[in-house]
């Protein structure tokens, strides 16, 4: 199996540590590949980035096809370009936060997800409403961190843990969604401390579940229906 | 008050049109530009058209705010680049689907819509989801004709009526709305079949919908909410 | 054209405030004709008194088709009498709760009304729930000032401010609505407070809405559906 | 016990069947007193007719309360004027509409209401949406029999059969009711014709459920909130 | 008419009272028979508990049925049993859960239930989707007093109080249900109380709105939906 | 990692074939174990079987985890036992139906469930609610073939195959469940042949779904939240 994550960045500097992540999540047969884009936004943290990253991310779902992946993961919470490259190709394609919500649902009465920042809850609450999972939704919180600066990972489990608990407490989540791919690394340390503060609910890695859906949905030889992703229609198209 | 049409197409071919419909639609001291796309897909249908169109739109979005323009529409039933341009302009943006839903929500007590494809059924239902109008929605339908070749306006014509009508007497809608803005000049002609035919109800033509509520909002001095629709954070990003 | 603009108060004082209103909001071709009832409640505070008033506006609804009207506004947040006039007249009729609601579903992900008087909060809900867009409510609050002690305006923006402050930070709104058409000539002024308080959204005045909206239904020549509005059976009716 | 029956019509020749029928649904010890109206319409077939019907309800409402009623039913499928009685007596009030949908529910996962004529279907839709339980309507179907004329009784009760069997097999629902009060003494005959068709659903009787609903809420002495519906505000208020 | 309420707990010390409060409930011509379980839970509060408690009270619901009774109550707020027995018998199986429900939907725009811990918390939520009225819940409260430490009465009814005012007051809830049926004898004083605070609203006893559901259900001569509970098919069932 | 599958049955014949099915579907590393029930019915058509079978579930999902397993698959579409034992166990829990509904849910915007016979429906329609994806729920469909009648597997497939192709045309279904865990090994077919047919839709095996989602879980180290299951409280409980 050989599956390819798109990075909707033109940063390199994820790459690696993307890839140590899945080849931990991954089945040790299966292959994984890593790109970034070539043209595009730093990161993405509304519609409008969402938009300027799409077109390159096409580019690179049809190049993964072509060059015989098995599958493609749009690592990203807002799942960018996930509609439109489903259309396109014809292997599966999987988002990170549509995957996070799906396992949430199904572990808890509700949950709530902590995002980076209050720019992005709107694209969130469109992803929870398109996959039909928006009834479960406890509340979307944020750290107030943009995704470049999440490097400084101590500052950003703190604040998660912060927001987890008033998510809890305040608005009745009983599972938790980490609301950006870059935050890495951190759900387990979470999950335990959430635990030992009286708190026994499950910490959703959107990489992580992305990469076992993926996973999972190749092994099952089913794809995204191509009735609801109907193939692109024949037509003139143009780039700059 | 002067507002800019933005298409969502390569094709120059449907400006005119266009230009003296609005002129018709709005009050006679509002001033009506259109322009299309400089590069892109020769029409939206489907996610992988609405991706390759957004990009452009944005661009020519900005400059029409640039250049004094009092607000835009996206005039195209899946409202592509709505919401991004939400984000980057300070003047309100309006999409032509959102628009119709709008009136038909007010006007009945459920709605079908009858676009071109089936391939953009699954667009429309994310519209009326979006904008909370979904629970009204009695059908999508489609008559089976591409955007391109809508210019034929008799068959366009006739097959309208037919799914129409299959829309009152199978899925009981109530109002109808046309759902491709390339179906000009033809609602009101199929209004007065319907109400021939027995069926008293409204048929909304999504780019008359759009003209008026943009020149409502303006007039109202309401824009689209900056909580929604956050300004785009600072960062880079780059093109092709 | 010439709309007439229906009061569901038997009180005469607000008659020409709402003309001037209306000639501001209408396109100045349009002429617009203000009446109050001749029996019925000083004002609409609930279920009771919208009861009361309507038999009386039914008759006023009447007699402006006969006498020419090309639509008809009822001019109260409770859309009183709106469903029964849209059954007995071939104009369209048209409620200043409705067009208020549909303009903040489209430019935000959701609204709060602010309104006079717990006794009218289930009402209001219902006309939500009626036009479909009970789904984006964020919250009914209310000033606890009844409808005709909203002459103090002083008191009544001050007020209206505060309860908007925490519909956006207590309910998460990101439009507004003003709940009563009494609470005139303050939306503008609000929406630039609030805006200098760090929150950029719309504030929607219920009268303006409706104007805007019905302006544009004749010109766009739709009116409601009489398959969801059908023309009242032949039958005996008497009045007292 | 004693309760009073209240009709919206100005016809009396139903007096003495309704009476009759609730002696025989209700406990031996209640008393029934059974009133129609003095002005309004012949029969309640739409919002307008409602309308006109609710001021006189209004005055026999409170009528029966000043003289010592225990609780008040608003014998029409349409639930005329419960909500504004609500708000000015202290004593119970229910609508035959409202109490045969929630045995519905409570019976069965989805049900139908075969109904009149098919201008009253908008006005119970929405009494199923303030009652809360339109999650569980599978349709509504009419016999298209004006309301005066349901005194074929044979004619009534197949047309009703025939409708409640298309409401099994097409639209699956699991339990039937009557869609107006008018439809007296063929439920029981309906529910054995139906099961010996194979189908063993419950068949519910409007009247016979609000009798059994009023009956019960008085005995265990609760009413309408008062938070819901509020005492109507002191004003000036005046009829023809 | 021969009821029998059936109680989800090995110990009998309840028979007595409840025996005692269905006998004041229920017409005196009803004959009234409670049992309590052989074998299963003490008492039922959570998931685990009901599955235990089911298989006896499917036997003791046909036993029931066959000793010639005209009804069964399953005395718990969680229905357990209930839709296994309606699958089982032809005789009318009514929840205390659900039945409190309804009248609450009826009688108010919105319900909270205080119950007795959180653990039962997704069960009751269950029981509102199932019946159809999730829609009008504020919010489920608890007193953090397991059902079979309910005797001490005072506690529990200031405990509940303390409850139901938050309920009003935060989660604006306009009408309340006790959440267990170890609540019994404190709704009427809980009413009055709420009622000296200012809280005109009605406080549902879910064990008297069982007994006046099942009397009703049976003097109308309906029952369960055998299209929604199918007779069990023929098959091998052991037992321990 | 170690698994456990419990068949809600007590018939010993299914055991082999599941084995072997799931070594297929796992990760050769995973080791599986299958175990039916020592009491309880033939098999689940029902509510009522459903709770003959769980009490026996419940002690075989105990000694599992006694036993070391790192999870427990409850192999039946109706998800029989799965909330019970998720508040007795520390380990995850999955249901075979809700595995798949959440595979559906994510690709495609509609799914329908084809099952062995009309008595399940309601049982599967609660599953949809309670996982929260019933918002997408096209149709449930039935091949009217009981359990045990499922060896004749050219008979099911043909049935099924029937089914689907109704669901995709009349129900707008554009993805396909198995409704029962006893249709093993039909799915890839039954892909391939809609596939021929112009179909070209994902056909999900729930007992496939329900071995990836727990070996997934498993391996992001989450389980069932302990706040929507919380640990059962200590009380007595005797069983026959």
């Amino acid at each position: 199996m050989k599956i390819r994550v798109l990075l909707p960045t033109i940063m390199d500097i994820f790459n690696e540590e993307v890839k140590q992540e899945f080849a931990h999540y991954l089945d040790e047969t299966t292959e994984v590949q890593v790109c970034n884009l070539d043209y595009g936004p730093a990161s993405v943290e509304g519609e409008y980035d969402e938009a300027l990253a799409i077109p390159n991310m096409l580019e690179k779902a049809i190049e993964a096809q072509n060059e015989g992946c098995d599958g493609i993961i749009s690592l990203c919470f807002a799942d960018p370009g996930v509609k439109a490259a489903r259309e396109a190709l014809d292997i599966p394609v999987i988002g990170a936060g549509e995957s996070s919500m799906l396992f949430a649902s199904m572990l808890a009465k509700s949950y709530s997800v902590v995002t980076v920042l209050p720019n992005v809850i709107s694209m969130i609450e469109n992803v929870t409403k398109s996959v039909g999972v928006h009834g479960k939704l406890a509340s979307i919180r944020y750290v107030d961190i943009p995704v470049l600066d999440l490097v400084d990972k101590e500052k950003m489990e703190q604040s998660l843990f912060e927001e987890m608990v008033k998510a809890i407490e305040l608005d009745k989540a009983h599972a938790l969604i980490l609301g950006c791919t870059g935050m890495m690394g951190v759900a387990e340390n979470l999950q335990t401390k959430l635990k030992e503060h009286g708190y026994d609910v499950p910490v959703i890695d959107p990489s992580f579940a992305s990469a076992k859906v993926l996973e999972s949905v190749i092994s099952m030889k089913v794809k995204q229906s191509k009735l609801t992703y109907m193939k692109p229609t024949e037509k003139l198209r143009t780039s700059r």
